[in-house]
């Protein structure tokens, strides 16, 4: 007998079960092996409280507070509504050059972009400029993040077009147009403050990086297809984003609707904006030419057209800006009638689109910095920002991520960064609109298309294939849908692909047979261990999920099934039969009503074949439910192990000496 | 040094941990510990094809045919159709007997059920034995169940008959309302046998076992309720199902609607049929008391207003009953127009609630008897069932839960006793339904009523309480949402909850802090282990759960904060610091490359606060996807071990030898 040591009156089992083989094999005695723990039972309150706390607070917002003064906690409460009341009080010189450099670099960009972008959402420029100045105002004042850059996004200017379009005409309907998208704006706000306030941020988890990646892949090539109007200089032009409409539009239109001198103008221009995105790609040092390029080519282009006369030609130009800045919208955004249902609807969808993209740079940026950001708090700030937003006459903005590469880049420091910016396009607004009158609408096609060629992430789509092929699926699902039908439709598909998945794998987990790595206790799943053994008259199933409604008659019948194979090639080799199924519960983090039913019936039908079936270390929940459903009395206490190695020394001493 | 054998060229470094404190403590070298297995490498084609084999099907059903003549295959694959094929061949006298004995006893107890539950369903009462005559002679022939009794029953007849009148009223619209009727059975049996065929049958798991046990207490009460229309004999009752508006119906009628000799016939069967379920319950034996109570009491009653003409002081009677057998309704059946949209929706919702019903049945005798059924292909013998019964005018029709107890309780063998309760419904239809017209709806209410009472499973509801909160929550909702608002919103609230039971478990899995038992090389939960001591300089986490989009942040977050909360303990009782964070894989069953992402993140971050990672027991799946996205060479190869014991003893030798 080889005890090295006996410690708190529990002995070493784990040491005796490998020394077996040179022991005498006598140690059935069950007493002297671990006990399996039972969990301190919590009361229901308790219970849910602590579930609840988990969802919602997982991020435990309310530390900050513990053991302090009345006046503190309000002082804390303040600036977590106001974070600026948190970093302006550390903010200097150095930073605010920084953030400067960065304001006037991100001004640059977004400008030509806004114009472009309200394009894409069927307004006229100016609101795209509008975004750009009231909404990185408040972002300032209430967000956390210090690197993301506010404004209009292409993908989601893109989807409010297209869900806007469904309900009203741009064109003959202009003024129920413009209110609509207020309302829509306004109720996407509501959206995401509601979910940050409510601590629901966690649903946006569920759009699965995958189908996020096909989505913005798919709505990047439609925004491209899209600017093939402008870039050619068609005016017959489908309203359907799909690829077949479009290319038929296009093709439709190749001998008599193309312009040759808006066609020249556009690929210069397009070829100078993706040779100086390429420069800053090669040397991050030189970030700050693809970030002024597109400016230099409105700047130029607008000089050119102005002196060419161009616009006689068929070039199509900007024609107006309307000078000035935001006029109040508080009386535009519909909060009764069908019209507010509309926008709800709209609001809602292109809210959390919006929230996605805002929390995913957020997310990335933080993590790059290492700082924390409150996924929840984000919620709040953008959700005040859109509604302040939609009183003001913007569209729904968020988060770009090119933008906010940039910034970055540019050394920002904070928000501040934003705020020079805002004052930026607020100049812009004021003073100089009218000089984007001769802009060709080719250019800012150009700097679209340049813009978002870097939504498609071929790379990351590559990784997906490699790594995951369902999720792959997702991905190239969401991607087609965009393409091929609409944006809602690859969203829809996007969405329910995520949650399919998610369901599929709760329904069907998996199930591994277990072998005895040779000279240890240790056993482990004999697919990705060849060299493991099975231990004779003892089968070994993993189930490798917590057992619920939706899987316990699978998991029930798949381990009669393993049963079932194992007999019959045991029988066809006359070795001898099983007497024991050990079930390992390690990965079984949970089991509800129906799973303990299950395994009821696996004992019955178990019963009915002679076959004895233990369970190996249960989770302290699982084995507090198996305990008050009485299904440790039913199997009895002693069938229920520590560890496989416990439970195979006991079931099966011979067998072990055998092995 | 204690090394005892070795064998197969590796080590038993399990044994050598535990008897470091021992030893000299230099084993640092990992060459000599075991190496995380690398599973083969499987295609994209294999792997999908596993994945749909195993979610469609699951249970094999092709097995029988492997290797295996051709014609052999034929007979096989007949006899898989129609199992009758099958057991016909074994049948003999014996079980002829008991078949005779069981089909005469649940004869006598359908048919006053048929009869009140065509009225739940809003049709005359001739419908109701239609649809115990044809289905059971299909079903006979195509189902595999042995103990099954199909026909009418309680809970689908009352949800049918809520979802047609949505649409159509029952009285002034008849022939239209038993068209749509028909019509939604047609597409009710479609659905089942499509789920069948299309081997979706997993689909109705998503139906919880907490949430049907409350919808069917729910829909008890309702039925319960809506029975006291023809209990007390009130002529103007709500045609809403909700317990207010009954409660309203009734006591508004208190002093002029309702009728003594009503109440006084109504009450004395109720006490006698409640009495004689008592004794069944009581003593098994008796169990044909509470079978034949239902028509002995319609016999007495019917007789009593024969002689006394009851029907001529207020109390109401079934009038007429249709005689003879089903006329074909094939032409009857909706295919085009809005009626068939409807019928198509109302089928989906009325088919997907009878299968979970039949299914729940099917696998509780197979279970209980001990043999396999396909819940597939149940799932086409019962739609092919309805289908048939929507063209010879019956309507949903499925497995009673009480019938079939007591079927299997009166001996039955095979589905003959099926055929032999068709047979005397057919005998009722043609010779003896004119003598039904004196019977008083309240001997029906009073039948229905007892019925019903049955399905108020509150033991179960309590069983469900204690194990898991949760589902008693979604059981609630189900019960809570029949009685006081409608059928189909209770159906709808047992659904969601199921499923977002499912998600909210999927978004916040369990993490758990581990601990050494002392004198082993087991990492144990230390909240279920109390005994169990944490290592000095090492944090070992467990992630509960496959790690996907929905909770890669959360657990990400949450491992962060276990680390903060540790770190914050040591500092205040000036303990050294953590330096390897070990996050214990054994139940990370899955990762996806949001999963992945989030794991680049953790290691990120705590490289800032100089903490290294380590994983023990990633499973094979995980394994193969943290290599091909290169995590491991991130993290380092040598950072990934087979079991906690042996990453601790690799990262902290001095802080076990201190222990």
């Amino acid at each position: 007998m080889m005890r090295h040591y006996v410690s708190d009156g529990v002995e070493n089992k784990e040491l005796d079960a490998t020394s077996l083989p040179s022991s005498e094999g006598q140690r059935e005695n069950p007493h002297s092996v671990h006990k399996v723990g039972f969990p301190p039972r919590r009361n229901f309150f308790r219970e849910f409280k602590d579930v609840l706390k988990e969802t919602l607070f997982a991020d435990d917002p309310l530390r900050p507070y513990k053991d302090q003064t009345r006046s503190r906690k309000l002082i804390l409460g303040l600036q977590f509504l106001f974070p600026i009341l948190e970093w302006g009080r550390e903010y200097n010189f150095s930073k605010l050059k920084g953030d400067i450099i960065a304001g006037l670099t991100i001004a640059s960009l977004c400008i030509p972009q806004d114009i472009g972008y309200a394009k894409l959402a069927n307004m006229d420029p100016q609101y795209g400029l509008y975004s750009s100045f009231v909404p990185p105002l408040v972002y300032a004042v209430m967000g956390s993040s210090r690197d993301i850059a506010i404004g209009p996004v292409a993908v989601v200017s893109l989807l409010l077009g297209t869900l806007l379009q469904n309900e009203l005409d741009p064109v003959t309907e202009k003024e129920e147009y413009i209110r609509l998208a207020f309302t829509a704006t306004f109720f996407a706000g509501i959206t995401q403050a509601a979910l940050g306030f409510l601590r629901l941020g966690f649903l946006i988890e569920f759009l699965s990086h995958a189908a996020v990646v096909g989505f913005m892949g798919g709505a990047a090539v439609t925004i491209a297809l899209q600017q093939l109007k402008g870039f050619l200089g068609i005016r017959d032009f489908t309203k359907n984003s799909d690829i077949i409409s479009v290319m038929k539009s296009v093709w439709g239109s190749a001998f008599h609707g193309w312009n040759w001198q808006t066609i020249l103008i556009g690929s210069a221009f397009l070829a100078f904006l993706l040779c100086a995105k390429y420069i800053g790609k090669k040397n991050k040092r030189l970030f700050w030419v693809p970030a002024i390029a597109p400016l230099i080519s409105v700047v130029l282009s607008t000089f050119l057209v102005y002196v060419t006369h161009a616009e006689n030609h068929g070039v199509q130009i900007v024609k107006h800006i309307e000078k000035g800045i935001n006029a109040s919208s508080v009386r535009k955004i519909y909060l009764t009638g069908s019209y507010a249902k509309k926008g709800l609807r709209i609001g809602l969808v292109t809210g959390m689109v919006a929230l996605t993209e805002a929390v995913a740079i957020g997310r990335t940026f933080a993590a790059a910095k290492d700082y924390q950001l409150d996924g929840n708090k984000e919620m709040v700030a953008l959700g005040t920002m859109n509604v302040i937003g939609s009183m003001t006459s913007c569209y729904v903005a968020t988060g770009s991520f090119s933008r906010s590469a940039v910034n970055c880049m540019a050394g920002c420091q904070t928000a501040v960064s934003n705020m020079v910016m805002s004052v930026v396009v607020l100049l812009t607004l004021e003073l100089i609109t009218p000089l984007f009158k001769y802009t060709p609408n080719a250019i800012l096609a150009s700097i679209i298309i340049s813009a978002v060629v870097g939504l498609i992430d071929y790379e990351v789509a590559f990784l997906i294939w490699k790594v995951d092929r369902l999720d792959f699926v997702a991905c190239m699902g969401a991607f087609l849908g965009v393409v091929f039908v609409s944006v809602e439709i690859g969203l829809l598909i996007a969405v329910s692909i995520s949650i399919a998945k998610i369901l599929l794998q709760v329904t069907r987990p998996r199930t591994a047979l277990l072998g005895n790595l040779p000279g240890t206790t240790i056993y482990r799943n004999i697919e990705q261990y060849p060299e493991a053994t099975k231990v004779p008259g003892v089968l070994i199933v993993r189930v490798d999920s917590a057992i619920y409604f939706t899987n316990s008659n699978y998991v029930k019948e798949r381990i009669l099934r393993w049963l079932r194979d194992e007999e019959e090639q045991l029988e066809a080799k006359q070795l001898p039969r099983i007497d024991f199924l050990i079930v390992e519960m390690s990965p079984v983090t949970d089991i509800d009503t129906s799973g303990i039913h299950a395994l009821e019936e696996l004992h019955k039908s178990l019963q009915k074949h002679d076959v004895q079936l233990v369970l190996a270390n249960p989770g302290p929940v699982v084995i507090d439910k198996l305990r008050l459903a009485k299904f440790t009395g039913l199997i009895g206490d002693d069938k229920i192990f520590l560890t496989v190695g416990e439970a195979v020394m006991i079931c099966a001493p011979k067998a072990r000496e055998d092995a």
